[in-house]
């Protein structure tokens, strides 16, 4: 009978360009006494990744593009801000009023490209979706396995979705496991196939994971301790990303 | 710093009409050296909520309809199950080939209508969503309660989503507490509001059950303990299923 044990990791410093994510989540989980182990999976915001890597920008230097400056006139929004959605989107997939529904070169569909402007250091900053997140999740996991502890690591952000109000967290790089477990050709004592054919395991850890990491408190790292997973070094998030042909929704 | 322990109840007996899921959860809860506690989200697989409430077919009792029967020729479907997928969706969302996303009574957006082939229990049987599942969790809640529980209820069922493969688990009813999370006015140091203004952590703990349920194991039931959440016995899931008119992917 699988117990899944969730906690947070909490201690962490501010996130600077060049920090090294993963001494520093090894050194706060053991500050805490709780150690990482082999076999935890280990949830990182991405906000906190593309801090490490630099990847924000001060909105005084962006320089709006005329459709950026109307745009935002007539929806009250920031144009730089909106300049700045435009620029790390391939292409918009809704616009109404003044929702953006684009999708981000990495093949993320989310709201604004994922550009935060809360919580990114400084007023007139904003942060960016890391650049290659499965690069960002293994960088991570390799401090880990430098130091003896062999841990999956999931890159989650907090997206919305079609049909269904509300936010949830889901993976948007991963390293070290699968992101999907797939029953196909699997049968139910009947014969029957099951109804089921894929699940994203690396969705449900992400937002498991959400659960104690509380979007007003201090802690953009979380522990998942005690599923069974099978390593795989190859893994990335790109089985989760459907084919823009396959997608009835885009 | 919260911590959260997530575990299946197993030694559920075969689910059958008129079974008092409540009674039976806190039976093997307790069974097994784990009895539910005050503060616990009871998270219960649907298919067993469907059993209990009878909303089963024998689809050799089901008279296809043209439509369907054509339908199903066409990309190799059981007539029969076609005919029951459009029996309970009140539109179809989405067709493509063998594909039918539909929109059921409930509001629900999913795959034929949430109906399931497998796990029926018989062949040639098919189960049904349940017909109000927010009832159902405040009937298990009750039972609870009146056993000295105060525990929350999710009825979970899988999904697939729009943008990204694999399903996952989300919550269809629910009882005891709000299924959304608002940040809505909340600010961050800067004084930036946070970009994320709703959470839906109903969905989020419907997930994270499932990372012990297993597709193939018998345990439809989990609970997920250590969440501090608030009693509120007005919800429903009515917050999470978005309005048609709001919709940009209906």
């Amino acid at each position: 009978m699988t117990t899944v044990t969730i906690f947070g990791v909490a201690g962490l410093p501010e996130i600077t360009p060049g920090a090294d994510l993963g001494a520093l989540i090894l050194d706060a989980a053991g500050k805490q006494g709780q150690p990482l182990v082999d076999g935890d999976v280990v949830v990182v915001t991405s906000k906190v990744v593309s801090k490490a890597e630099g990847r924000t920008l001060e909105l005084g230097e962006v320089e709006p593009s005329q459709f950026a400056r109307e745009w935002s006139r007539r929806w009250g929004k920031d144009p730089a801000v909106t300049e700045v959605v435009l620029r790390e989107a391939t292409r918009v997939v809704r616009q109404l009023g003044p929702v953006l529904i684009t999708e981000t070169r990495h093949g993320l569909v989310c709201a604004n490209s994922g550009v935060d402007q809360s919580s990114s250091g400084a007023p007139g900053r904003v942060v960016l979706l890391p650049d290659d997140p499965d690069a960002s999740a293994r960088t991570i996991r390799a401090a880990f396995c430098a130091a003896g502890i062999d841990a999956a690591v999931i890159v989650s952000d907090t997206f919305g979705r079609a049909w269904r109000e509300g936010q949830i967290d889901v993976a948007i790089g991963i390293a070290g496991m699968q992101p999907i477990h797939s029953y196909i050709g699997q049968h139910d004592p009947h014969g029957h196939q099951f109804q089921v054919q894929a699940l994203c395991t690396a969705d449900e850890i992400a937002g498991a994971a959400e659960l104690v990491k509380g979007n007003l408190s201090r802690v953009p790292v979380a522990v998942v301790r005690g599923l069974r997973w099978e390593r795989d070094d190859t893994a990335t998030i790109a089985p989760v990303l459907r084919d823009q042909v396959r997608d009835l929704f885009r």
